[in-house]
């Protein structure tokens, strides 16, 4: 299959060389068609891998992955191009950290909406499911790493869109639990989550745990 | 033990009830001395309730609760007085939920703030600890309903605070896992859960479920 992902951090790079060593062609799109990240990760992942743009990216992709900072991810996407995007999936791994206040970081946004909904409101044909960003990338690709239970969350409002992701989660990643919170706006729950991630991260002392829901 | 509590909504009596079984002395505090569902509370609690003012409880409780909505918890707190609250470990266990907008409710402060910190603020020598906000009230005095393994959020500023406050939710109420997550600024991420609970107990379609950190 061939997958767009926008954004050269360690997040569009774990998932890029995940989806490479299982046989699918990647595109990495950023903000330039040489991004030196992007071109260092397309020398380490071998011949399914490839960069460009965020256009290039969005053309390229049957199905999409948002790993910019939550920050950045409009601007990122308005490059991508609606036309480009339009109709696809696009599962929005991003979170609003905003460190520009110092540490530990806020979001830009929350409460009363959240970087999904505002890519779904500016892109009403693209299929947004929110899904991964709630985990540390590593645990993202590998969520065998922890011994016990844990969960995943998505959210969107496309309920075909979110049952393609289910699929991809579990056959490609390996994912047991997953948890379907609702509509988009229930981004606000799932990106909020971070304001006590990062406490449990400083806490803890290493990013490798993960949400579960007991019942 | 004397315990003083405030609020006399499900909250409140579940906590007050368990603690009177346990043998301590509660009273719980409402904005009238005479407040309808604090008498019926007293009424089915036995000789070890009794009700008064937010004043009265503050004043007779040598560990107090507040089980007030955080949107009124500071000026509950406010009619408690702060020569009664003085140098007590209060444990707060609102949460901002705002209905004002409909359902789901959003919060009246997250992300840069909290109603953990605007109470520390206002009554800087009460000892805060927040805790027990994150789960439904029948879990709290009975965590051992849930079979799997699941987990307590405390923060606050006092250490040997949140040290008594820990014994007491192991030994009164039978928490085994309890994670501290820092100071009191870290009530942004514990009633920022608030914003995923809800979500997920709508599609649950149930409040008897909790969350686990897998590490």
């Amino acid at each position: 299959m061939k997958i767009g992902i926008f954004g050269s951090g360690v997040v569009g790079n774990t998932l890029g060389t995940k989806f490479t060593e299982l046989g699918h062609e990647v595109k990495m799109g950023s903000r330039t068609a040489s991004n030196d990240k992007a071109a260092a990760w397309v020398g380490s992942a071998g011949s399914k891998a490839s960069q460009g743009t965020f256009a290039d990216a969005a053309a390229f992709g049957e199905i999409l992955f948002n790993c910019t900072s939550g920050a950045v991810s409009l601007p990122a996407l308005e490059a991508a191009g609606a036309k480009n995007l339009a109709g696809k999936i696009l599962v929005d791994v991003s979170n609003p950290l905003d460190f520009s206040k110092g540490m530990p970081p806020s979001l830009t946004v929350c409460n009363t909406d959240s970087t999904g909904e505002q890519i779904q409101r500016a892109f009403p044909n693209v299929k947004v499911v929110k899904a991964l960003n709630t985990l540390t990338s590593a645990l993202m690709v590998n969520p065998g790493a922890l011994a016990g239970e844990h969960d995943l969350f998505i959210c969107g409002n496309d309920d075909g869109a979110k049952g393609r992701v289910t699929e991809i989660l579990r056959e490609w990643l390996g994912w047991k639990n997953i948890v379907d919170v609702g509509d988009i706006t229930a981004a606000r729950g799932t990106e909020g989550l971070m304001l006590l991630w990062i406490r449990l991260y400083g806490k803890l002392q290493t990013p490798h745990f993960n949400w579960h829901i007991t019942r």
